[in-house]
C-alpha cells in the first residue's frame, strides 16, 4: 500500500486550523489559558421535534488515552507546516480537560449545549472536529432511528444499510446509533461482535441463483438452518417464490422453525397481500412477511395506510445514511475564555442572523418535569452558577427570541441533563450496555408529551434560557455592537464599499 | 468501554446472510464451486455524465491478509447462531479469490463491471458486503468532486467536510476520493499524514474571540506562522474584519507571506466584491479571497454568476456527504456459476423493471478510443472470451436497449477497463501515489468529449454491450419466462392472488 505513515493515532484526525491555532497559543504562551466551549445544533434534523443524543461512547474510545504517536510526529516534522518547538510540545501533551455530555440516547434539542468541554484552549480546540465528526453523524443516525420506531410502532424493524452507508465507521457506529435509537437488530456482524446487537439475515438472490430453482434453494437453506425466512422474489414472488417456500415449509415441518417469507422488489402493497393469503390459506398464519426495498418512515406510512401485510421492516440506505438529511450541523463555540487578567470572561460569536448568534456563558441544561403527569414541561438553559430545584414561587420559563411566550411552573422536577463524563482528562464514566442505553432512550422519549413525538409536523419543545442566562446575552451582543460601531468610526473611509 | 470483544479484525464487517448462506454452501459440500460475481450501478450518480471510480486501495487493504480473528470465532460460536463445524472451516479459512478493477480514478459508467469477483461461491459472497460499502462510498465521492472541480475552473478547492462527515473513516476515505476527483488539499491532517495530500487550515472564530479583537487575533497568528490567511467575519467583515487584515499585513510587510481572507458567512457576492477593491485599494491584488459556507456546484456556479470575487473555495458538509444522492446504489450479482457436473454456467436476476436485469456472463469492459482525435467513442462490454482489438471490419456497436441506436467505429482503440489486483487470494497491485492517481484522473476524464462532462443534462455516454452478450442475456430470459411460465401451470390455484 502507498501510506507512507501507519494509520496508528487518531490525535490528526482533526482540521488543519485546530493545529495552526494551537501553535499561535502556544508559541504566545497562552496555550493553558482556561476556556468553556460548547457543541449544539441550530436546527432540528428532519424538521423532527426532539433529537437522539448518540456518540458518547465513541468520544470516550477517542479521548482515552490520546495522544500524538511517533508516526503523528514525524509526519508533522516532516511536513515542514509548523514550529519545532510547538511539534516538541505536542510530544509529551496529554488532554487534561473535562467533558460534560447528556447520557447516550437522551432526547436533545436545538440551541442547546449537548456537549461540554472545559479546559485549556489548546486541548479544547483539538477535539473539536472528531467530537464533532462523531456526535453529528451518531446523533443524527439515532434520530432518523427513532422516527422510522414511531412509524412501525411494535412491529419488527432490521437495520440493512450496510453495503450503502458512508464507508466502514458508519455502518458500524451508523447500527448502533439506530440500535439506541429502537432498531430491534442489524445485519452487520461486526457490530454483533463488538456491542452485542442482536444481529440478522438470512439469505440473498444469489443463493436461489446458484441452485437455480427457489424450491432447491429453500431446501438447501432449510436443510442447513434451524430459523428459516425465505427470500422469495428471485425469479417471481407469486408464481415460483411462495409456492416453493409453502412446500419446504410443509416439507420439513418441525425440522424447521419456518419465521416468514421476504420481499424485496415489486409493489410491496399488492405483493404482501398476496403472500398474506397464500400463506394462510396453507396454514402458516404466524409466518411474517419481511419487506426491505428502499424504505423510510414516508413509505412505511403509506403502505400502511394502504393496509399492506408487512410484519418486519428492513431499512437500509435511507437509514444509514440519513438520506433525506445527511448531515447534523451541529458547531463548538467558545462561550468562555480567560482573559489576561486571569478572570473568566463570556464571548459570543455575532451573525447577521439571529439563530447564528451564540449563547454566552457555562451553561447546564436542565428538563423540567411536572410532578403530576411525570411529562416534561421544557428544558431550562441556564448558566452554571444557577440552580432552578425547588424554588418556591415556581420556576419562570420564556422563549428566548420570544420573552412574550412564558409560563411560570409549579410542582417540577429539574433534572441536569449534562453529566461529567472526563474529569482532568481521565474517562470517569462507563458506558452502560446499548441494550440499557436502547431502553433508556425509550422511557425518555416517552416523557415528551406525544404532541413533540409526531413524525410531520410535531408541536416546538419549548427550550428557554434562564434570566440570568438571556441579560448576559443582551449584555454581550450590546458590547459587540458598541466595538464595532467604534471600528466603524475609525474605518469611515469603507462606507463606499 | 462496553465492547464485548476487541475490535482486531474487519472479517466480520458483512451483512450476516452473507455467513448463514457460506454455512448452506459448506454444510452442503458445494462451497467451493465457482462463480463470478460483479459490481455495478444502474443510475448515474447526481445525474451526472460520468462516475470516477475511487475505493480500490481501501478494497485492496481490507482483502490482503483477510481472515477471522481468534475474537471473531469466540464471537460466532458464542452467538449460537451457526453450525459449529462452519464455524471450525472459518477459522483457518483463507480468501482465494481473484479480484478485477479498473484504476483508480477511472471515469466508469453505469450498467458496466466495476468490479469482478472470481473464486468459490464461499469467498465471493462474505466479501460482497465491505466491497460493496467501500466503492459505493468513494466513488460517490470522487465523482461528486470531479463535479465541483468542473465548475470551479483552475480555482484552489480545498476540503473542509471532517466535521459533518459521517464518522471518521468517511472523513478520511472521503476526502482522499476527493482528492482524486480533483480537489488540491484537506483540511484533514491524518489524511495528510497517510496519503500525502496537501493539507490547508488557517484559524477559525474561536482564535479572534480569544483575543477578542481582529486586530489582536491576526497580529499574534502573523507573529506565529509564516504564511497566512485571515477569517475576517467573525464581528464584522468589511468594518472589522478586513481592516486589521490590511493592517497586519502592512505592519509585517515580508516577514509574513500574506495569503489572503477567509469569509465564512453572508452574502459571498456582496462581501467579496467589497472585499476585493478594499484589498486592491491598500495594495495586495494577489491576496486571494477564500470563501466557505454550504458550497457545492450550484451555488458555486451561481456565485460566478455574480461575478462573485472569490479565488479560492473550500467545500465542507455538500462534498463530504454527497448531500443532494448520499449514497452510490452499487449492486453485485452474480453472473457465471459451476453446476454440478463442473460446467460454468452464466446466471441472471430477473425483474418487473427493465434495468433492474442483469447481465450474465464474465465480462470485460472495453473503452473504445478514436485513433484520430484520442476522444472516447463509448464502452463496449464484451464476454471474457471476446476481444474486439483490431477488428478489420470495424466495431459494431448498439444501445443494449433501443438497439436500432448503432454505429461502427473504425480506426480505433479498445483498452481493457478491469485488470487484475489479487489473483488466488494474492495482492498483485500496488496502488500508485494519490497524487499520481489524481493525475490519472484528471487525464482520463479529459479523454471524454466535454458534452459527457457537462454538469447539468450531460449527453448520455455510450455504453453498448457485444452482440454475443446481447444474445446470451436475451436467450437467459427466454429460458427463466419458461422455467416461470411452467410454475404457473403447476401453480394454477395461484390465479386468485
Amino acid at each position: 500500500m502507498t501510506n507512507q505513515y501507519p494509520d496508528d493515532s487518531l490525535a490528526l484526525h482533526t482540521d488543519a486550523y485546530q493545529l495552526s491555532m494551537m501553535q499561535t497559543y502556544f508559541l504566545e504562551g497562552i496555550h493553558e489559558r482556561q476556556a468553556v466551549f460548547e457543541m449544539y445544533f441550530r436546527k432540528m434534523p428532519f424538521e423532527n421535534g426532539y433529537a437522539i443524543f448518540a456518540g458518547l461512547e465513541r468520544v470516550l474510545d477517542y479521548l482515552n488515552g490520546l495522544h500524538f504517536s511517533a508516526t503523528d510526529i514525524a509526519y508533522l516534522r516532516e511536513s515542514g507546516e509548523f514550529d519545532p518547538s510547538f511539534i516538541d510540545y505536542l510530544e509529551n501533551w496529554r488532554f487534561k480537560g473535562t467533558v460534560r455530555a447528556p447520557r447516550e440516547g437522551e432526547p436533545v434539542f436545538n440551541n442547546e449545549p449537548i456537549l461540554q468541554v472545559e479546559g485549556n484552549v489548546f486541548d479544547a480546540q483539538l477535539i473539536e472536529t472528531p467530537l464533532l465528526n462523531i456526535v453529528n453523524y451518531q446523533t443524527l443516525i439515532a434520530t432518523k432511528a427513532a422516527r422510522i420506531r414511531t412509524v412501525v410502532g411494535n412491529q419488527g424493524l432490521l437495520e440493512f444499510g450496510t453495503r450503502r452507508a458512508q464507508e466502514m465507521d458508519a455502518a458500524l457506529w451508523g447500527t448502533r446509533a439506530a440500535y439506541i435509537g429502537g432498531f430491534d437488530a442489524t445485519s452487520n456482524v461486526r457490530a454483533g461482535k463488538l456491542f452485542n446487537i442482536p444481529i440478522s439475515g438470512t439469505h440473498a438472490h444469489s443463493l436461489v441463483q446458484t441452485y437455480r430453482s427457489d424450491y432447491e434453494a429453500f431446501k438447501a437453506y432449510a436443510e442447513t438452518h434451524r430459523d428459516v425466512v425465505f427470500l422469495v422474489d428471485t425469479y417471481d414472488t407469486l408464481h415460483s417464490g411462495v409456492p416453493a417456500a409453502i412446500r419446504v415449509a410443509k416439507e420439513f415441518g418441525d425440522k424447521i422453525n419456518f419465521q416468514g417469507v421476504r420481499i424485496d422488489s415489486g409493489d410491496m402493497a399488492y405483493l404482501s397481500k398476496g403472500v398474506r393469503h397464500m400463506l394462510d390459506d396453507a396454514g402458516f398464519p404466524d409466518a411474517k412477511i419481511y419487506a426491505s426495498n428502499d424504505l423510510d418512515e414516508e413509505t412505511i406510512t403509506s403502505l400502511k395506510r394502504q393496509d399492506a401485510k408487512i410484519d418486519v421492516w428492513g431499512i437500509g440506505t435511507k437509514l444509514i445514511t440519513a438520506y433525506d438529511q445527511p448531515a447534523l450541523g451541529g458547531v463548538y463555540k467558545v462561550v468562555s475564555i480567560e482573559n489576561d487578567k486571569g478572570e473568566m470572561v463570556d464571548t459570543i460569536k455575532i451573525s447577521g442572523s439571529a439563530e447564528k448568534i451564540s449563547t454566552p456563558g457555562k451553561k447546564q441544561v436542565w428538563r423540567i418535569t411536572s410532578n403530576k403527569d411525570g411529562k416534561s414541561q421544557g428544558d431550562y438553559i441556564a448558566l452554571s452558577d444557577e440552580d432552578p430545584r425547588d424554588l418556591p414561587e415556581g420556576l419562570y420559563m420564556f422563549h428566548p427570541n420570544y420573552p412574550y411566550l412564558n409560563k411560570t411552573v409549579k410542582d417540577y422536577t429539574a433534572r441536569p441533563i449534562l453529566h461529567d463524563v472526563v474529569v482532568d482528562g481521565e474517562v470517569v464514566y462507563e458506558s452502560p450496555a446499548v441494550k440499557e442505553i436502547r431502553q433508556y432512550s425509550h422511557e425518555a422519549l416517552h416523557a415528551l408529551w406525544p404532541e413533540y413525538r409526531r413524525d410531520l409536523n410535531p408541536q416546538e419543545y419549548p427550550v428557554d434560557l434562564s434570566k440570568k442566562a438571556w441579560d448576559n446575552k443582551m449584555a454581550l451582543i450590546d458590547d459587540i455592537r458598541a466595538y464595532v460601531k467604534e471600528l466603524s468610526s475609525e474605518n469611515e473611509d469603507l462606507e463606499k464599499y
